[in-house]
């Protein structure tokens, strides 16, 4: 069986082929069960809101019922940004293992911290850095591609 | 025509008698339409990033298309929360007024305070307090109702 990390990666894969930026994540449950994967949706939904976590945080309570996940643990290949770190706690999930650091927009280790916030009303156990080079090399990579897409199409004298 | 904060207090007011936190939302067009109104829908929809403001953003872009709502005004009964503090930035928001401030739960002008970051990818306009009394007080009534029916339930010996 594939480990979480290995198909958030696979799900941010998927997100850059459909032109999102390539973010994945998975919720496990407490017996490494799969309850929710998927990747990044923004583009496709229209929906600014629609990060990899969130769409996986609610699918995985769809699938099992009830309003927490702290037996659970949210694999995430890019660390969560301030809205979805702010989620983390209103869906209780109990461990959040992510790959790549994000310095200029996450939430967890950077910017707000916010579940490290004296204020917070839930802090899930937090691993970041796992299989960090691949999950930021996919980011690197769609990036650069994007770069050099629109310098063809708007290509300086 | 009413306004944006009486129809978000009465989304609030319904939200309540649908068993949920008495919270509404309206988003406003920049001449004043209504482009989504609703309230919070977290036990409805077992979701708990069901906050009304997260409805009614989503909804709006439905409506209209695109993923900014630089020209729009967010309309909300109490104080956004971190999560929705930051989801007005991912999704543009030029405007934000909000009813009751919350001190313990609000991420605007409390806790970490994001449009007001260094690190803020975007800042709304903020004004708080509109209507502050009847926002708060609808909150109050629906948190005393739940205590008093849940002394009766456990009554203590």
């Amino acid at each position: 069986m594939k480990n979480g990390m290995e198909l958030a990666l696979c799900e941010a894969r998927n997100a850059a082929e459909r032109g999102e930026v390539p973010v994945g994540a998975v919720v496990l449950g407490p017996d490494g069960t799969v309850l929710a994967q998927g990747g990044n949706r923004v583009e496709e939904l229209q929906d600014p809101s629609a990060h990899a976590e969130m769409l996986v945080m609610r699918e995985a309570l769809a699938v099992r019922g009830g309003q927490r996940l702290a037996d659970c643990t949210l694999v995430v290949t890019l660390e969560p940004c301030p809205m979805c770190a702010a989620a983390l706690a209103h869906f209780r999930v109990g461990r959040v293992l992510f790959g790549a650091y994000d310095p200029k927009g996450g939430g967890v280790e950077h910017g707000p911290r916010l579940p490290f916030r004296a204020e917070a009303l839930h802090r899930p156990e937090i691993i970041g850095g796992v299989r960090e080079q691949e999950a930021a090399g996919l980011l690197k990579t769609f990036f650069q591609s994007l770069r050099t897409r629109e310098e063809a199409e708007n290509p300086h004298p």
